[in-house]
C-alpha cells in the first residue's frame, strides 16, 4: 500500500470494508472534504481510490496539456472548460497568471473509429494529485467519459473550488447503454434532443435510439419519397441537415444515433403517404387519439412494399451512419391480414401458414434490405425467430424472459423491459432491474456476452417538449448507473443521494426537468398561492403503468398542462417521508413527521377556496381533501406512538378503512404518501 | 354608459372610486374571473374598462385576422402565438377545427418609420368581447404594445384559459423608456442581450442604450480601426454582423438601440489601441480593477483625436441607424490635462481658461462630428453647456436637478438619477421616482415637453451574464410602469403584486432571474442542505449604493459567485415580513410572524456545522448568527405584545442595542429584516 493511500473505496464497498486505520484517516479526509467516501459520482466508477489532500482550483487559472486522440478530445476539453466555468461561476481567466495554476494533463493513446462502433474502448484512468490532474485513455471515448467524472468531482472546499486527490480506474459493464425517445407521438424539436444528449453524456450513456415513425407521424425528411413527410408529419419533422447536425452533435459526446422506422405495424404515417401499400382501407388522416381505431399495417405480400422500403430505408441507412438499424416490428395486429382475402390467398399460394409466419417472412425480406445497405438489423422482441441471421439484434421489451430467450438462440440482445420511463415507476425500481437475473441468471458466459446492454425507453403519448426532461432525469441516472457500474453497486440510499446531486448539476446543461416542472405548477396555480399547490403536489405522483390511458384517452390534441403533467414521476418528499416512517420509533423522526403531516393536513383548508375558479385547480379538490384526511390519520397514529399505547383494534381498523377510502386515484394522479400512512397506522408503539 | 359596461377602472383608481352599483357588479365580475379589477397588467394601461364575461380560449383553436401595418405586425402575431402556447401549455393545434374558435382581429392603420423614431405613435385600443378580441392601432408600435397587454390578460378560468371582457385604451406617458446596459466592465453576450430585449418588450420599454466602450473594453468590431477590438477587448466584442442582428431583433420588438462610446474619459480601451492620443503615460493593459489607478483620458488638443473619432464614430453612426448617438462625456478626471504641459500651453494659446472649458470645446468638436454623420448627440449631464446646439440630448444621472436645469436651458433631457439598478435599491424606491418633482415640479409646459422620458441604468462592475437578469427584473417592471403609465398610478402594494406575477411570466421568455439565482445558491450550498442556505438568504440583501466597492474592490478578475451575487437586490420575504410587522397588533399576523421568526432563529444552529468546510459558506457565519439573534429579539418582542405588556424601558433599550449590534454588514450583504425587527421592538402592545 503506497504511503499516500489513505483508504480504498471499491465499487459496491462504498461504506464498508475499511480497516481501522483507514477508518481513522477517513474521518480526517471527511473533515477535509466534507464528503468522505461517497463522492458525488453517477454512474459510480468501476474502481475509486481516494487519497488525502485536495487539488485547489481557485488560486490560479488551470493549465491544460492535451495530446493525442482525435478531434473529439479537443472538443471535450473545450466543453469541460465551459462547464467548469458554469459550475463554479469562475468565468473569466482574463489576465490571471497561468504559470503556477493546477495542471490538467489529458492524454489519449489513439484515435477512435470514424463512425463510433459498439464496443469501442471507453475505459480511462484519472489521477488527481499535487497540483495536477491526469486523465489517460486508449480511445477518445475514454477521455469523453473521464472528463465527465472530473467535472462531477469539482466541489466547494476551504480554499475555493477543489477536486479531492484520488485515482479512478473506470470502464463500463455493458457496451450498449441507451435511451430511446419516441419522436412520433409528440414531435421533439432538435434543440430539446440536443440538450438531452448533453445529459446523456453526463451520465455516460452512449446510444440515442430515435423512434422516428409511427401511426402519428413520420419524422425525417425523405428526399426520395418526400410524400412521407409531406403527408405524414403535420409539418413536424427533422430535415436531413438537422439529422446530420444531430449525429455530429452526438458524436462529439461519444453517443451513437440508432434510427428506428417501425414496420409493418405502427406504420400509418407511411400508409397515409402510400395508401396502396395498406392491408386494409385507409383512414383519412393519421392517428390522433385512441378513438382512431383504424391503424392499418403494411401489406407484406406486395413487392411494391419492399420496393418502397428499399428506397426509403436505403436513403435512411445512408443518412444514419451507425451500423445498427432498427425496424421496429412490434405489435402487429394480424386481423388486418386475416380479413384481407387477397393476402390470405397469397399466403396459401406461398405456403405461409399463419400471420406469425407472414411477419417472419416480412422480417426476412426487410433484413435482406437492411443488410444490402450495409447495416445490422435491430428489432423489438416480436421479431425473434430462428430464421433470422444471427447478426440481428433483439430488443427485449415484453419481459426479461425474451432477453434470455434471444441469448439462448444466439442473438445479440438488449434489455428494455423494466426501463420504460413512461410507466412512471420510481428510480429504485429501475435501479433494481438486473439484466442477469430470472431466466437470464442461468445463461452461459458465451450467452451472457450476447447481452450487450440496455435502453431506457421514453414513449411520448403524454410527453411534450416541455415535459420530456422531467420524465427522463428524475430516473435516468439510476438506469445509466445500472448499465455502466459493476453489478455490485446497488446501495439505494446512496443512489438517491447522488441522483439528487446529479439532478441539480444537470441544470447547468440547461436541462429543464426542475425549472419546467415549477413553471408548469405556477401556470396551474394562476393567482392562487403557489406554495399551496406545491404542498399538495409534493404528496402526489402520476398514476403508474398504463392506468392513465384508461381514464384519459391519449390524444395528440389533448393539452398536457395539468398537474399530472407537471409533477415528477416520483415524489421526493413522499419518498423521504416514507424513509422517516421507518424510523418512527425515534422521537426526532416523529417530530419531523409531525411537522410534515400538519402541513399536508392544513393545506386543504387554505387551498379549497381557490379551486372553483379554475378548471386546472377544480379537478384537484378530491386529492387535496384526501391528502388532508390521510395526514389527519397519520397524526392520530403518531399520537398513539407518542403515548406508547396501541390504539384499540377497532380504531385501527377504522383508520385503515379511512386510508383505503382516501387513497383513490383522481386527475390521473395517486397519493404517494398513502403507503407510508398505512405503515404508520400499522406500526406498534 | 353602455349596457355591458359593468364598471370602469381608470388608472390610479384601481381599488377606489367605484359607485355602489359598480361595486356590486365588481363582486360579480370578481367571482367570475377570480381577479376582480386588479388585472395582472404591468405597466398599467392609461385606461381600462372591465366588462362582465370572459373570452374562452380552450374550446377551439383561435383564429387570427391580421391586416395592415408592416412586417413587424406579422412577426408580433407569430411571437404572440408562440408565447400564448408557452404560457398555456396548449401547443398543438393539429386538427382542431378552427371554424368556431375565438377570433383575434388585429388591424394596424399604417406603416411605421423604416428606422423607429422617438415619439412614433405607440397607442392602441384593445376590446375583448363575445368570442372576439380586437386590437387596433395607428402604427405597428401600437400593435406590438397591445399584444403584450393581451398576453398578460390570459388567465386560468372555469372553462380553461380565458381573457376577461374589457376595453383598454392605452398610450405611453413618455416617448423614451429605456434601459442602459454596460457591456464594457463585463461583456454581455448577444443571446443574453436578446432575451432581455424580449423582457423589455414585455413591459413596453422602447430603448436599449448600450454602453459599448469604457476603460475595461471596447466592445464593437471596427473595420476601419480594428486595433480597437484587437487590443481593447480581450477578444470579447460584438461583430458588426451581430450588431445588425441585434438591431433587427430589437426593431421587431419595437425597441430602438442607441450606442454609447464614452469619450474623452472612460476611454482607456481607445488609448490602449491608440496610445498617441493619451493625455498622459499609457499603462500596459486595460483597467482590470480599482488598483489600476492610471485611467488616462483622450487629449482634446490633438487634431488626430478628432480624426480618429470621425473615422470610428462615423463608422458606428452608419452601423447604428438610430437618430441618437451617445458620446458619454462623464467623469473626466481633469488632472490628466492639468499635469500635461503641452495641453496647458495649448489651452493658453487658444484662450481656454480651464478644464471645464476644455471639455466644452471637446464636446463641441465631437458634436460637429456626430452632426456631420446625421445624428443627434446625447451625453451624460456633465456635457450640459450653453454652447451646445439645442438638439443635444442630456441624460441626467447625478441628480434630478440636472434634469430641470437641462430643460430650463432648452435641452431635451432624460432621467436616470434614481434609476441606477446597480445601487441595489428596492423596487418601491425606483417606483417612487417622479420626473416632475423637486426642481422639475416648476417646469413650464414647454419645458416639461423637453423631458422625454428616462432610462434605468445597469452598470456591470458586479454583474456577469449569469447575474444580469437577477439585477434587472426584480425591479425593472416598476420603472417601466413609471415611464409608461399615468403619473397617478402609484399604488405600491398593487405594484409589488403585479411585479411578482410579471417576474413569474418572464420565465417563459427564458429570462433567468429566478433560475439562475437558485442555481447559484445551490452551487454555494454544495453538500449542505440548500433549504438552510435559502432560509438565511431570504433575510439578506446586497449592500446598497457604492458600499460594496469599499470592502471588496471591483476587479474584472474577481469571480462573482458568492451569496451576494446570487440573492435578488430586494428580499421579497423580508419585505413581506415588514408588511406583517405593520399589522402586529393582529393575532393572526403575530402567528405568521412567529412561524417566520422561529425559522430564522433556528436556522443558524442547523447551518453552522456546514460552514467551515467551504469558503463560500464560511464568510456567512456572522450573518447567520446575527439573523438568529435578531429573530430571537423579534420573538421576545412578540411575546411582549402577546402578553399585552410593554417591556421595561431598560429591557427595550437592551433589545435595541442588540438589534444595533446584530445589524452589521458582512460578506457584502446586509440583513434586510433588521428594520422590521427594530419596529417590532419599538411597537407598543
Amino acid at each position: 500500500m503506497s504511503a499516500d493511500r489513505v483508504h480504498e473505496v471499491k465499487a459496491g464497498m462504498i461504506r464498508t470494508g475499511m480497516t481501522a486505520i483507514q477508518a481513522i484517516v477517513f474521518v480526517f479526509a471527511a473533515a477535509l472534504s466534507c464528503h468522505g467516501a461517497d463522492l458525488d459520482l453517477m454512474p459510480w466508477p468501476a474502481q475509486v481510490e481516494q487519497r488525502a489532500g485536495v487539488l485547489n482550483l481557485s488560486v490560479q487559472a488551470p493549465r491544460f496539456e492535451v495530446t493525442g486522440g482525435d478531434e473529439r478530445v479537443n472538443s471535450a476539453v473545450a466543453r469541460f472548460k465551459q462547464q467548469l466555468a458554469a459550475r463554479t461561476g469562475v468565468a473569466s481567466v482574463i489576465g490571471r497568471a497561468a504559470g503556477e495554476g493546477p495542471l490538467f494533463v489529458i492524454h489519449c493513446n489513439g484515435k477512435g473509429a470514424k463512425v463510433q462502433t459498439l464496443g469501442e474502448d471507453e475505459s480511462y484512468r484519472l489521477t488527481v494529485g499535487e497540483n495536477k490532474a491526469e486523465l489517460t485513455a486508449a480511445n477518445p471515448l475514454g477521455i469523453l467519459r473521464g472528463v465527465q467524472t472530473l467535472l462531477q468531482l469539482v466541489q466547494p472546499g476551504q480554499q475555493g473550488w477543489m477536486i479531492p486527490y484520488l485515482q479512478v480506474d473506470d470502464r463500463p459493464r455493458f457496451p450498449w447503454r441507451g435511451l430511446m425517445i419516441d419522436t412520433s407521438r409528440h414531435f421533439i424539436p432538435l434543440d430539446v434532443i440536443e440538450r438531452n444528449l448533453d445529459g446523456m453524456a453526463a451520465v455516460k450513456l452512449n446510444t440515442l435510439h430515435l423512434h422516428l415513425s409511427d401511426d402519428e407521424g413520420f419524422r425525417v425528411e425523405s428526399r426520395r419519397c418526400p410524400r412521407l413527410q409531406e403527408r405524414g408529419s403535420d409539418g413536424l419533422f427533422y430535415t436531413q441537415a438537422q439529422i446530420k447536425d444531430l449525429i455530429a452533435y452526438a458524436r462529439q459526446r461519444g453517443i451513437r444515433v440508432v434510427p428506428e422506422f417501425d414496420v409493418p405495424a405502427h406504420a400509418l404515417s407511411w400508409i397515409i403517404a402510400y395508401p396502396e401499400l395498406s392491408s386494409s382501407p385507409v383512414p383519412s388522416r393519421m392517428a390522433r387519439d385512441m378513438t382512431d381505431h383504424e391503424r392499418p399495417v403494411l401489406d407484406p405480400t406486395l413487392e411494391s412494399t419492399y420496393k418502397l422500403l428499399d428506397r426509403v430505408l436505403g436513403e435512411m441507412a445512408a443518412l444514419f451512419p451507425d451500423k445498427y438499424f432498427h425496424i421496429g416490428g412490434d405489435e402487429v395486429d394480424s386481423r388486418y391480414w386475416d380479413k384481407n382475402e387477397r393476402i390470405q390467398a397469397w399466403m396459401r399460394a406461398h405456403n405461409i401458414k399463419d400471420s406469425e409466419a407472414l411477419q417472419a417472412y416480412f422480417n426476412q425480406r426487410v433484413q435482406k434490405i437492411i443488410s444490402k445497405h450495409g447495416k445490422r438489423m435491430e428489432g423489438w422482441d416480436e421479431i425473434l425467430s430462428p430464421e433470422l441471421p444471427k447478426d440481428t439484434l433483439v430488443q427485449s421489451w415484453r419481459g426479461p424472459e425474451t432477453l434470455a430467450k434471444a441469448a439462448h438462440m444466439g442473438f445479440q440482445t438488449l434489455l428494455s423491459a423494466g426501463w420504460y420511463l413512461d410507466l412512471m415507476y420510481p428510480a429504485s425500481q429501475h435501479y433494481a432491474v438486473e439484466p442477469f437475473s430470472g431466466d437470464s441468471a442461468s445463461l452461459t458466459p458465451a450467452e451472457q456476452s450476447l447481452v450487450i446492454g440496455g435502453e431506457a425507453a421514453q414513449w411520448t403519448e403524454y410527453v411534450t417538449p416541455e415535459i420530456l426532461d422531467n420524465r427522463l432525469w428524475p430516473r435516468l441516472g439510476a438506469i445509466a448507473e445500472r448499465l455502466w457500474s459493476p453489478a455490485s453497486v446497488t446501495d439505494q440510499a446512496s443512489m438517491y443521494r447522488r441522483l439528487a446531486i446529479l439532478s441539480r448539476n444537470l441544470e447547468w446543461l440547461e436541462l429543464t426537468h426542475r425549472t419546467s416542472s415549477r413553471r408548469m405548477i405556477e401556470r396551474i396555480a394562476g393567482d392562487a398561492p403557489v406554495e399551496l399547490l406545491e404542498t399538495l403536489a409534493s404528496a402526489l405522483e402520476p398514476v403508474k403503468e398504463y392506468t392513465r390511458g384508461r381514464t384519459q384517452s391519449y390524444s395528440t390534441e389533448l393539452p398536457l398542462n395539468r398537474l399530472v403533467d407537471a409533477v415528477p414521476p416520483e415524489s421526493e418528499p413522499a419518498r423521504e417521508f416514507g424513509e422517516l416512517v421507518k424510523n418512527a420509533q425515534q422521537p426526532s423522526a416523529r417530530a419531523e413527521l409531525r411537522l410534515q403531516l400538519v402541513r399536508w393536513r392544513d393545506n386543504d383548508r387554505k387551498l379549497q377556496p381557490f379551486l372553483p375558479a379554475s378548471v386546472f385547480l377544480a379537478d384537484l379538490a378530491a386529492l387535496s381533501h384526501d391528502v388532508s384526511t390521510l395526514a389527519t390519520v397519520g397524526l392520530q397514529a403518531l399520537d398513539a406512538i407518542d403515548r406508547g399505547q396501541a390504539p384499540a383494534p377497532e380504531q385501527r381498523t377504522r383508520q385503515l378503512a379511512t386510508v383505503d377510502e382516501s387513497s383513490g386515484e383522481h386527475a390521473q394522479m395517486q397519493i404517494a404518501i398513502a403507503p407510508a400512512i398505512r405503515q404508520l397506522v400499522e406500526s406498534r408503539p
